[in-house]
């Protein structure tokens, strides 16, 4: 058996899985970004004609799962194991779309970092033999995240600066262990860090250090440097959190050259998101709509995709606590038929 | 490589990981119930010296899993892996549990059906050649759940005579790929299902269907019959639910002589809890304290633990959606040292 485990955190996927197809729905705000002509799919109000919010969320998870399929001409019960997490109380928008594509389904929670944790999972799952064909998605929303996290959206509270923006979108990734696309080669599975940030309006702040822990981890644990990647992308860290992973970076001897952010890439400064954009949805739907696609297209021969996640409640955080953090990260690559 | 999947939902695991320590933490009440005098820690108080149920059940997560390691005379270190989760919003416990243990962590939801969904992940990755040692948590606490769910127990609202009581308790199981204990041979992972329950005061009934599809789909995978089991254990249906799972299995064929519940175990009726317990960590603790006892000294031979979840929030609740169910087994054999 080849070798699986590699150093501290990192696994091997030796098998190499295929991400064969993906696709992003987004809310109208994310369609007027930078990245606004390369979603599958913008939707004109942020109800998508849905009575609340949060069966809105509930669709576009369920419809970029639906469109990534069809890419492939497939169909849900084409799938062997559903992944799925968001940032709502038990994350419903996972459950309703598994109900809905009634397949397998083990449900994740990783915060914003579900979508990287989903597809370290599905690389388990296809490099240990348990699966063909996997569905991995991840979703988040504006207004149902600012109503549970912090306060209802009607009540225009201002933001401070270093607030991030929850993007309204999901996306969605179907990763085989036979085809043609994008290779997933290695996942780094993170530790919670936390070095006492309790402040829920600076979740990039608190995130930093995990990001930081992960990449460190996973370049030690490979021994590869940051010269081996075309891009290391986090996923929403934003403005202020890149910036303190790029300083923390170097404190470690890690060049910050190769790093970018979803949460910076989402929105152009011009939407005054503040600090960039946030949830579950964001490095989700960057990776679906732009970073992947460039690897497809050659533009980029190899990523490390970090998604980032603050594991706090709205309870913990009335209670008191810190911000718990972790950051799981997955290696993919361009090349990539596999037979 | 040997056979990993057999039939629609099932993964049968050759190497034979083996649950090589386990420990309960519970509450008072679960402390007068049947079980009483098996639980490794009963707390004199539901708030265990913290100053909230939900630190309190941070800290009953975290101990479990402590004295699971102490037992094998290990240390959060020696763990690659921890796998958890817990009803709470953003399942905090596991998040502030996983801090405490600093060793890499996935975060999961499956509500009640999380334990049983941890010991599925534990398999696959020990099986996979992934890990040596996981460490599998799930927790819940009457107080804090109640509040969250429905409300404050300091209202002190008349429950229906078909809610369950939600245990406060946790449990943790040590996992290896090579040790002396029980043997954790197949899993089987459940699809939603969802009939149309919406009543959240009555989660036995809702997830009584979804108990039946994965126990119908284990033993059709398996070539199995219920006499191939001592005990198929459901994970908190209670009362009501396992009376309805019991009808639903006769008229698929399956006898119900095999089967109980551990909603119906953790409570004497006396203790008046209406229809049983229920929670994460109502499972957690039965399996702990007595399921994994009996096969230890070689009472039962095989059991199918069937963790039962019911997904719904209370948006989901509040927003007139059913309750969508699923449940994920686990054979746990008594025979079992692997070297």
């Amino acid at each position: 058996m080849a070798q699986k485990k590699i150093g501290k955190q990192t696994f091997q996927f030796s098998s190499v899985p295929v991400v064969t197809s993906w696709a992003s729905v987004v809310g109208p705000k994310e369609g007027q970004g930078p990245l606004g002509d390369k979603y599958d799919l913008v939707l004109t109000d942020s109800l998508a004609g849905e009575k609340t919010w949060e069966k809105a969320e509930q669709k576009m998870m369920q419809y970029s799962m639906e469109l990534a399929l069809e890419k492939q001409e497939l169909l849900p019960k084409d799938l062997d194991l559903y992944l799925a997490g968001d940032l709502l109380n038990q994350i419903i928008s996972a459950n309703f779309t598994a109900r809905f594509l009634n397949t397998p389904f083990l449900g994740l929670y990783g915060a914003c970092s579900t979508l990287a944790q989903g597809l370290c999972v599905a690389g388990i799952l296809l490099e240990g033999g348990f699966a063909e064909k996997i569905g991995v998605s991840a979703s988040s929303h504006h207004d149902t995240a600012e109503r549970q996290f912090r306060t209802p959206t009607e009540l225009g509270d201002q933001r401070p600066m270093t607030a991030q923006w929850t993007v309204t979108g999901s996306a969605s990734f179907l990763v085989e262990r036979i085809g043609t696309g994008i290779m997933l080669t290695h996942a780094t599975i993170g530790k919670i860090n936390d070095l006492g940030v309790s402040n829920t309006q600076d979740l990039g702040s608190a995130m930093a250090p995990a990001a930081l822990d992960t990449i460190k981890t996973h370049l030690e644990d490979l021994g590869r440097s940051e010269d081996d990647y075309d891009l290391i992308v986090t996923g929403d860290l934003g403005f202020l959190g890149s910036n303190i992973l790029k300083e923390l970076l170097q404190q470690n001897d890690i060049s910050p050259k190769k790093i970018n952010d979803c949460g910076i890439m989402v929105y152009s400064p011009s939407q005054d998101t503040h600090a960039g954009g946030s949830g579950c949805g964001c490095s989700a739907v960057v990776l679906a709509a732009h970073l992947i696609e460039r690897l497809r297209k050659g533009l980029d021969q190899r990523i490390l995709f970090v998604g980032t996640g603050a594991l706090l409640s709205q309870i913990s955080a009335f209670q008191g606590e810190s911000i718990p953090c972790i950051a799981h990260a997955v290696v993919l690559e361009a090349r990539g038929e596999v037979k």
